[in-house]
Formats: structure tokens, C-alpha cells, sequence
């Protein structure tokens, strides 16, 4: 699989995280720092405003990798992260993964992973390393 | 705030993650990565099984530093992660941030963030590095 993949191959995905998207991953994921959930706290805090959890904005690069490029088998290795601006709630963030290096000793890829608001401004960046692997390459 | 942080400070927290927070996580991420909800898929994989997100799991990273250490007000700058061993469905994980770091210049700190399984082994490692502000320094 990793043979078909070239460095700058790319995937993206548009989309807009909700209040009810906020309160479910505040529970699935223990999160539930009043920064994200309370109007109040929001305010008042540096953003002004409640803000999206970075950790959600950033589970789209997972879902681009699992599920597009390089799709699935796609084992995660790691992703680094820097938040730069905050996502607010109900505004479209676009996510995009782009490979950036295949190695040739291992079936091992490196992507680009920026996240844009809509009017351009990068509020995620960072790299992942992914190992491509085949599913049934594993069955007995 | 920061001021009565120290080297060392830590929190855990451990959990369980069901079928049922990887499905919803699914949807609200759009990580519909079959590696994660098909249990075929999974069993044909390299782990023999499905395995929860890795960002999902990372998660308690985020909600440990926006609850507990720093606690509110944290603002994430950034985090990397080394996920190092699948993390299987209904086997607790324990999740921890120490800090490791304090800036004397500024209000920021990086902790050590690791995860580790029931049987000890860690599932992911990584970095975070956090601005600690105070919410009502920022009102009008």
C-alpha cells in the first residue's frame, strides 16, 4: 500500500463542531473543562468565548489517516501538536494531511497536519507518523 | 496561578473505555477508522482486535490539564505523543501529566504526559506544554 502513496499526496475535511458535539466528547473523553462548556467561564477567559477542545479539532487528522491517506491499516505512531488559535463553536475548521516523507527502509510515512478556520487562520499544526500496514498481510 | 506549581505536581485519572464511548467518539471526530468500530477489520488487523483512538485516549491528557494541573484557566500550546501500544476495548487505562517544567519568564509549563495499561505497560508518552492564565484577569 505504501507503494502507491507519493509525498505530496494530500486529504481534507471540512467541518463544524456543534455545542452538542462539545458536551459528548466533554464526557467520553473526562474533559470537561469549563473553557468548552460553560458560557460563563468562557467569557471571561482569554478567548472570550467558550472554544472547541484542541484534542477534538486534532482527532480529524486522525480520522483523515485512518480513513483516507493513507486509509486504512494505517497504524498511528505519533502526532505532534501546536495549538495556535482557538476554534469556536459552530464556526467550519478545515483539516488537511499531507505526506510529507516515505521511508524506504519501512513502511513508515510522515504528514503534514494543519488545521485552518474560515478565514484562513491556522489554529493546529504538527506532524504524524504513521506505520501503512495490509489487514489480512496479519490473518493466520 | 503558577506560582504554586511545582516539579513534580501530578495527576492521574483511570478509565475504561466501552464500545460504546468508541462509537460515539466515531461520530462526533468522524475517526470512523474501521481499525476502531469493525470488529472483522479488527481482528484481521496487527492487534487481532479493535483498539480505542489513540486521540480519544490522549483526551485525558487534555482533561487532566484543564481540570487538575494546572487546572482552569490552562490554555493548551501544544502536545506530542508516542503512542507506543494499542489500548484495547474495556481494559482500563491509566492516564498522567507531571510537570516537568516552569518558565521563570513566563507563565508556561510542560509536564510529562503518559499513559499506561492495566498490566503496566505504557500506551502512549509524550509532552504538553500550557499557559496558565487566570479567567478573571481578562473581564472588562
Amino acid at each position: 500500500m505504501v507503494n502507491s502513496l507519493k509525498v505530496g499526496d494530500r486529504a481534507t475535511i471540512t467541518i463544524t463542531f456543534s455545542e452538542v458535539e462539545i458536551f459528548q466528547f466533554a464526557e467520553i473523553s473526562t474533559d470537561r473543562n469549563p473553557l468548552h462548556l460553560d458560557k460563563d467561564f468562557g467569557r471571561a477567559s482569554i478567548f472570550g468565548q467558550r472554544v472547541v477542545h484542541g484534542m477534538l479539532v486534532a482527532s480529524l487528522f486522525s480520522g483523515l489517516i485512518g480513513m483516507e491517506l493513507p486509509g486504512s491499516g494505517s497504524i498511528y505512531l505519533g502526532q505532534s501538536l501546536s495549538f495556535k488559535a482557538p476554534v469556536s463553536i459552530d464556526e467550519p475548521v478545515t483539516a488537511s494531511v499531507e505526506v510529507i516523507k516515505i521511508r524506504e527502509d519501512k513502511p513508515i510515512v510522515t504528514l503534514r497536519t494543519v488545521c485552518i478556520n474560515s478565514v484562513g487562520t491556522t489554529v493546529i499544526e504538527g506532524e504524524a507518523v504513521v506505520k501503512v500496514t495490509t489487514p489480512n498481510q496479519h490473518e493466520n
